[in-house]
């Protein structure tokens, strides 16, 4: 009988993710872990946030996706240096990972890394991966009911963004009510609404950004 | 040191599915598998279905969510008899959870039975749970890469419903692009655009499931 050993994964991984925030503190460099359901907007998000900050901000982009190296090529094209992971199937990244793409980066030369997760609104916020932060978005297209549902990346973030408001004349959901929710999970967290399309709201997400980098540096 | 001991997850998955699968048959059930990502429209789409279709089948519904039962009482509104499991964070339904939730339906009272998987489109695609079909939901704002990104669950489904037709002048996505991306990864699959708020296209829908219903009882 072929019997595989796994000791406690979740342990052996927090303890790889602690080598990578050492690592990222080293070089003084802010570490956003971003993560969302498939189609909420990340990569949408990102090729904004380079466009706007990148005459200010030096920033590097780790792109996770189970397949294809599409939203990479996105990412080059605003303007950010860009490392690809496939996970072959699997449903998040991990500190392992993300330790490999980043040795492909030269990491003295960023102010700013972040590492795009998975589509997938449970697995991701399970895994820490060395970040400072973990950020998250919700379409408004999703619905209300996301963070009671979903309760522990809402509870792990402290950043949401509630994308696509330029939906909002044409679906049912409610940003405030989206508010409300996810506070009662968790009272902290900072909420943007945006929308990535008309770029409402995006000038107070890049001044958290700019802020949090300027609080790594001193 | 603690070590945990895991034979073949899947393998032992399967076998239960396989139990569960013969459970179905023995009752001439037809057992949905309905997957995609959190917002797709999942519980949307079974309430439309219920009531369009309570008058000719006994439908059932197991739903599937990590918290809450938000769902199974939209799902009784609508007039169907649901059972909700609570996987208290687990990613995905497996063999084992609706084995314990079909024990509370009465079996040989219903024609149809719909499991709705936790919302996510990478891990309930893994976990065959005894179904007849598994059936997933991409919603037009999702954006047209998915098929390409996550295409594990387009290449298992025997049926892709593309919803949200209704946000079609307000989202890029073009539903032809993602009936192209779907095909080149499940040539077979039976594609049916639809929108759960206007109703377009819900009416091949019902014929699907009236046919496949018909078959089980042939």
């Amino acid at each position: 009988m072929k019997v595989t050993m796994v000791r406690n994964n979740l342990e052996a991984n927090d303890r790889l993710a602690e080598e990578n925030r050492r690592l990222f503190d080293r070089h003084r460099l802010t570490v956003i872990n971003l993560m969302s359901a498939p189609g909420a907007g990340k990569t949408s998000l990102l090729e904004r946030t380079v466009a706007a900050l990148r005459s200010e901000l030096s920033i590097g982009v780790v792109e996770g996706d189970i397949q294809t190296s599409l939203d990479a090529e996105r990412i080059e094209r605003a303007g950010a240096v860009a490392v690809q992971i496939n996970t072959d199937g699997a449903c998040h990244l991990d500190a392992n990972m993300v330790a490999a793409a980043v040795g492909q980066l030269e990491l003295e030369k960023l102010d700013l890394l972040i590492i795009e997760n998975v589509g997938n609104l449970v697995c991701p916020a399970e895994f820490k991966v060395g970040e400072h932060a973990k950020v998250m978005v919700l379409s408004l297209a999703e619905g209300d009911d996301k963070p009671l549902k979903y309760p522990l990346m809402f509870k792990e973030s402290r950043v949401l963004l509630i994308n696509k408001l330029d939906l909002g004349p044409y679906v049912s959901s409610d940003p405030k009510r989206i508010e409300q929710a996810a506070r009662s999970i968790n009272p902290e967290i900072t909420i943007f609404p945006v929308s990535c399309k008309t770029g409402e709201g995006l000038e107070a997400w890049y001044g958290w950004l700019r802020r949090t980098c300027a609080e790594s540096k001193a």
